[in-house]
């Protein structure tokens, strides 16, 4: 099989190794890594199985690599190339270029025990970050707004730069919380506000990606015992947290994702609260944030063991309040495994 | 014109609002935004001059679009576009899709005196960056290691979490500083090493750009006076300085890019150093950290009044050390303005 990478993580997969200018091309058993001369020394180092090539123009010389090459067709996936960069790649090339949508990301499905262990440990530091979040909370978060408690965020998270994130992390407040997605305010936190922390931070380039809403009370903890004042709050957090504990402890490999799905969808529309419920159950984590597979209600995928992703069930009412809870599973002797 | 946009900031150019998922089209007087339901009220309160439309699949509802236009023609930038995306834009429509290389690019090249002010706020705040990381390594930096020292360098930069950042500084001590993009490393910085650090941040979206190499005494500033011990170091300094001057004194509008760029490129071989200057003068700064014009020797491109850019020369010796002196400048009344 013949295929040309150009994404970071899909190349970091291949051969241990990757830049933010790289290119990696196999023939069967032969590859190729490269990358500019910023990377020499940590290329040489670290990549696996592949020769190194240092270049300027990595296009050209992929260009040139395939044309001494004797091979008839190459498969490349169109959402990582600029019609720019495929164009130089091609160049003057007769061979035939295979477009394989999610080449890399169907590769990395299913999760080997190594990489189960990775995730488990990117979990295990994500939890602590937001142990060390509450403290900084309890400390001096109250009374700031949404932009300084993001920043509080970061900092916990990357513990002090030790780590990068996963993406920038999600502190939201009351009706900032319906926001699925919510950008930081100038809004503040007061203590018994809700508060919606969605975060992550990357362990030997794998992610974590973990939710809580919580109840701001003196001294509170990101954990799933939360109560609310409010009766329509706690009423949606019971919904979201039984959805979310309806999945995990009945999820198994062999199903659809669209029925794992179902799992914390059934239980918050009969509650009532089905049309607040904006997204999926849930999405891969692995090398990216966002992978195969989808847990959505129309995913045919077969889930499987060793494939690794999210359960986030939420509920957003608009201008009120937005509740999500999520963690991370590992489907692991045919069951979800939290991390 | 015809034309249809997908980087974030060529868009924030066309109507002052952008976000990490958008789409921006103009037929002559017409325009549109199409972002999804996660941006909606920003969009609609920040757009200017173009109809909002808020849509799940951008790629299928601008397909849309255009097919109801009766235009013959567009433009597009293909290192805007992924195949993937652009196959799905143009599903289906007999229009002819003309390629132009850095449309936005080559239209933001001239800043107006707007644009100029907010540069010139964003590299005074970057200055004062500096200034406060200089205080943070005197009380608590000398010591550390560069991952240390980057994470302090960010939170300089951001002001806790106030502003982005133009990218990740570079903060290299002694031999890294050889290295013109080095990645941190656990090395350490003593007092009287030498020191260099390259960052900027962004203020109202546009960014700053500055590197100081420094002697690291007990009590050092980031200024251009700098004292080595060793005489080969304070040589290659004195050499990178007086070429950063005059570049900065003799850049004029109406030059080329590539006699700009020999401003600094003549002193530095003159002195002995020409092999160890390993990149290109400067680049544009704007809304991206590399913009035009490139001051390169091979560059034709002719300087004019409203261009602002990097003076950015360096002299690399390998496993020994690194000087480079950055500073970004506007050309105003025909004049080299730093900024």
């Amino acid at each position: 099989m013949n295929y040309i990478l150009k994404d970071e993580n899909a190349i970091y997969y291949e051969c241990g190794y990757s830049s933010d200018n790289a290119l990696f091309i196999r023939f069967g058993s032969e590859a190729f890594f490269l990358t500019d001369s910023r990377y020499t020394i940590e290329a040489e180092q670290e990549v696996k199985g592949a020769t190194v090539i240092i270049e300027r123009d990595l296009y050209k010389k992929a260009n040139e690599i395939i044309k001494l090459s004797k091979i008839k067709k190459i498969m490349y996936d169109p959402k990582e190339w600029s019609i720019f960069h495929f164009e130089k790649l091609k160049d003057g090339l007769k061979i035939k270029f295979k477009p394989k949508l999610d080449f890399s990301h169907k590769k990395r499905v299913v999760k080997s025990l190594e990489e189960i262990e990775i995730l488990r440990i990117a979990s295990q530091l994500g939890a602590k970050a937001f142990d060390r979040f509450a403290d900084m909370i309890h400390a001096d978060g109250f009374k700031k707004d949404e932009y300084a408690l993001t920043y509080m965020a970061k900092s916990s998270l990357s513990d002090h730069g030790k780590y990068e994130l996963s993406f920038d992390p999600i502190v939201a407040v009351n009706h900032n919380a319906a926001k699925p997605h919510a950008l930081p305010t100038e809004d503040i936190l007061f203590k018994k506000d809700l508060l919606l922390v969605d975060a992550g931070l990357k362990y030997q380039r794998y992610c974590s990606d973990r939710t809580r809403t919580v109840y701001a009370k003196k001294s509170f903890s990101f954990d799933y015992d939360q109560k609310f004042k409010n009766k329509k709050i706690q009423k949606a957090y019971d919904t979201v947290l039984k959805a979310h504990n309806n999945a995990i402890a009945k999820a198994r490999s062999g199903m659809r994702a669209k029925e794992v799905d179902a799992l914390t969808r059934d239980i918050i529309t009969k509650a009532g609260f089905g049309e607040y419920f904006v997204h999926s159950t849930g999405h891969g984590v692995g090398l990216d944030i966002h992978e195969m597979p989808y847990i959505a209600s129309k995913s045919e995928m077969v889930i499987e063991d060793g494939m690794v992703y999210t359960i986030e069930p939420g509920i957003y009412i608009p201008d009120l309040f937005g509740i999500r809870i999520e963690d991370s599973v590992a489907m692991i002797n045919g069951r979800a495994e939290i991390l």
